[in-house]
């Protein structure tokens, strides 16, 4: 941490600052310039909270060297973190597709469209059991009904399910029930919810929040790491910006940065951040390129009739022909799928 | 609603359109230009999902008339909402301010603090005792405890006391000691909390969130409302952009836009968009002429040594002055203080 | 244009919008609802200013629904346009590289890097003669100069040359020497300019503003295309968001939003938008994968040495290995590198 | 400025940078930690351009102390500056409150509103000769008629008038006619425009680009003062956000942020920023609450029938009466008006 003082400040306030830090146990460097004092600042300074140093009046500027996440950085863990989900390994070289409708609808509807998306090389299935929505009057999920049918197509299929919770005493359900618990951008910055998802051991996919820098995405991880689970899938779906015509801006920069910044797997939801399904090929195809571990993507055989989000999904034939292509592009950055 | 069919569309296709929307008991208005057909759709579509037509590929564009929020609409209550809280009225001619710490420390802090700001002016006393922060190892907050104090600071003062609930098995707590329920930014679209709430008749005040529209926040309000609890205070508090300069850019035009829009109260938090204590007072200088509310403030009577957000709280003599003023501002746009 | 009246607006002020549009020669189709009337305004709007009619207080909103170019619009060009830069095709099967330095510095730089990029598969080079730089103190380009560097390069070399344009007062000379005439972010609205451009028949390459909507962005090409110039690429850049690890948020989306409304090609600058070379990379495959005509790369032989940007240049031997990655990602899109 | 190594880097690549920097002139000094290793940078650093450093792989980051510009900069410039406009003082005491309609339209128009808002207070006659529009197709002004009926209006008024520049070729005729030079949003960063009034002395309005940090604002202050011209207004007008209710977002915060980083005065234009008539008043209170040196207000005489922008103008009488609430506010923040 580096503290900048302003010019002209008496000696018995830089004084005042230095004893201050020296007395919470850092060591401090000075460097004088012409105009600024500079104080760098040495020791163990995460968990100092440095907008404290904001109220001195002779302080110029506080200055961050090092990242205040500790469990999610790269630095304290170089090598890649593989998250497994019922042995399927999210964060490897082989790159995992999860895929199902928004919503889970009927039996049939969430039956058909898991042994559709198997069959084309998903993974795991998604679909939504409890659903977040911006309208009190929209269709808000079949709730337990859905996460029931999850389970049975998850009996049928054998592929491993994830859905999103909502809030934190449904906790115990999803723990026995679902195979990655999905926290979803509204909810990244529920600061109850994630401690309470880190007292479990189950994978957990977290969203990136509409208006989350990465850094705050990462931190969002730290506080599930910070309670023991170490089982954290990041997901990119699209930052919101000036531009409404897609619904928000997929930041594909994100996967990059990322995998400098962290060692855990990030995967990316193609289909929320465009909200149309003929956008959803291309981003898939880039977010594939650009080097993410994985895709989200939304499939329904009945899009017309989907009671959310029909227009951002793919059939399940176009879903097949996608699946084609990523394998080699996949293939031309290293990967497999 | 309108929809528009693309250029070029067969009949067909049209009725296929036409049909399902008079199937929903819609009634279609025609209007067909040189290269767009347009479809006026009458009837109650505001619990319409308008994103279901996004999934036909002959419609071009479906747009919405009307806003998707009715109980916080103006259109439909014509009169400025009055909420009050235990005695002091949120919305009305005069100008209320909240006031007090971040967070509540200690007795003799939250007492002496209230004290101050009581004679001061100040109608409500703020206080955090639960603290949504960034960082898992940054201090979060006396909890109960905070609860507990802020319960005996308003029995010396007679203050009502806003704090900021976390989690929905908390509201109960809530309910019993705490007059105005404060639902943070991160948490304003925390759809399952925010219906819990719409089950109680406490006043709830709800922030903006960091990159919520002025439509999301409505429907925010709207989630509430629909539960049956009509007593909600807005409060702007800053948006994300690219400046980083400040913390969070105040976004005062969102005030008037709220006032027509809406019946209901708005408040404005200049403490936390600024994140600096010099900006605080210009702010809520603005925040009055530009025709809000109220004020929520941060006030520390020993901001050196607050653990939460010192740099951005004012010490109570500067507080009384600036009560002064905004009287004065108060006065100019025919409101009282 | 939809017009959206007012509820309760008395007969007579309806009927003043209503003869005000049709003395303008257009048709209006009304469509009226419980809470408003709306007047479909048919005949040719583009031309007509839609924000003159937000004066009126009977009036609620005003709508558009056709885009505002036309020149630039695919609806009335369905077929994609190719430009043709003294023979390399830009816009059809072959996707087209463009590399070289950010600053042409000397004779031996760019001799130098246009021989190696030539030989890696770049089809155009790059150079900064004029550079808009935020600081007036740092290198402002060679200037002059460096124009007659890039000629000598081209001599040498064969490559055209694309540079970047600052003022109307050098178009002869660019005109004269120059193959592609770059208009960078900044002045992607100076408005001057573009008319300037619009009067030669040079192929420009226009950048996309740090803030400009998709939809500003190609109105900035009709103001070129609508003084008779058709020779439009555009290229993303990455906008201007709330994220600042990196420079800027590339916005990949925009590809196939562009192909969707515009028949224009469009390429890709994956160095400007990230400033990290490391980040190049994969960002330039994930352009490929997304669907963009091409590409514009710095490539530097000393990027230590470099008088601008860097940081952000890839050595050639980097960029040689990265034009084998892109060819297969090009085959899997269907596409030619 | 400080340089971060990475961990665990040679001593030969530190040594590397350290003679580096040296090898500029500028003293460096270490500060060593558990993880990373410090550079403060002792110098004029201000004319250097830290980007350069970014290329080093054993940098793992640069960050400046101090702000890159010098002459707009209130460290080294600690009173405010005041700019001379005829004998109008922007910048001091008095609020100058600059008004008149969007564009001149007629003799008549021109004069009538000239004499109107003079009588009411106003010290600056503004209307636009040249305009920048989005569209190709729309009224771009009246352009040198526009100037010579400015020129009319003052003489006939006394007020000196202000009007937006949009190409260098035109600075003889604006330095011969024109009181004050206004730069528009969209020309902010036309540094070669900026170069060419920096040779002027006259008094120039700088508005702030539509995404322009605070900092990029004042550093385009800085080219125009770099070239001798300090004569400099600056002009905050809204910036552009994910909010589409309003054009832009005022922000208003901007004020006492320039006011603290320069001494430069800045006056604030509602009625870009809002783009609705009704949103004027609150938001020109607001401004002039928050600390603005001025304004700058559209006022039309026949809103309905201006060729732009009439429905952000304030009719004359409106206009008379916020000119009344005004006073109190000024004299509320101890200021005149």
């Amino acid at each position: 941490m580096i503290i900048v003082m302003k010019p002209g400040i008496p000696a018995e306030e830089e004084l005042r600052v230095k004893s201050l830090m020296e007395g919470k146990g850092f060591q401090i460097h000075e460097s004088r310039g012409a105009n600024f004092t500079l104080f760098g600042v040495v020791g163990d300074t995460a968990a100092f909270d440095m907008n404290q140093l904001r109220v001195y009046d002779c302080i110029d500027k506080v200055m961050r060297v090092q990242e205040p996440y500790k469990r999610a950085n790269r630095m304290f863990h170089p090598e890649d973190s593989i998250v497994d989900v019922c042995g399927v390994k999210v964060g490897g070289k082989q790159i995992t597709v999860m895929a199902g409708p928004c919503s889970v609808e009927t039996r049939e509807q969430i039956i058909g469209v898991a042994e559709d998306v198997k069959q084309m090389g998903a993974a795991i299935l998604r679909g939504g059991a409890f659903k977040p929505r911006t309208s009190p009057y929209s269709f808000q999920g079949l709730q337990e009904t859905g996460l029931d049918l999850l389970k049975e197509a998850k009996a049928v299929t054998g592929l491993p399910i994830i859905t999103e919770i909502m809030s934190a005493d449904k906790i115990e359900r999803f723990v026995e029930d679902v195979d990655v618990i999905q926290v979803g951008a509204r909810n990244m910055q529920n600061f109850e919810l994630l401690k309470e998802l880190g007292k479990t051991d189950k994978p957990i996919l977290l969203k990136r929040g509409l208006s989350a820098t990465i850094e705050e995405w990462l931190m969002s991880a730290e506080y599930i790491m910070a309670g023991g689970n170490d089982n954290v899938i990041l997901c990119e779906r699209g930052i919101r910006t000036f531009e409404n015509y897609t619904r928000n801006t997929l930041d594909l920069s994100a996967i990059p940065a990322v995998k400098k910044l962290s060692h855990l797997p990030v995967v990316v939801d193609p289909s929320h951040a465009a909200g149309m399904w003929w956008m959803v090929e291309p981003l898939a195809k880039a977010a594939v390129a650009v080097g993410a571990d994985g895709l989200i993507i939304e499939v329904h055989n009945d899009p017309e009739h989907a009671l959310c989000d029909g227009a951002q999904s793919l059939k399940p034939e176009r879903f097949g022909r996608l699946m084609q292509d990523l394998k080699i592009i996949a293939g031309a950055v290293g990967r497999e799928l």
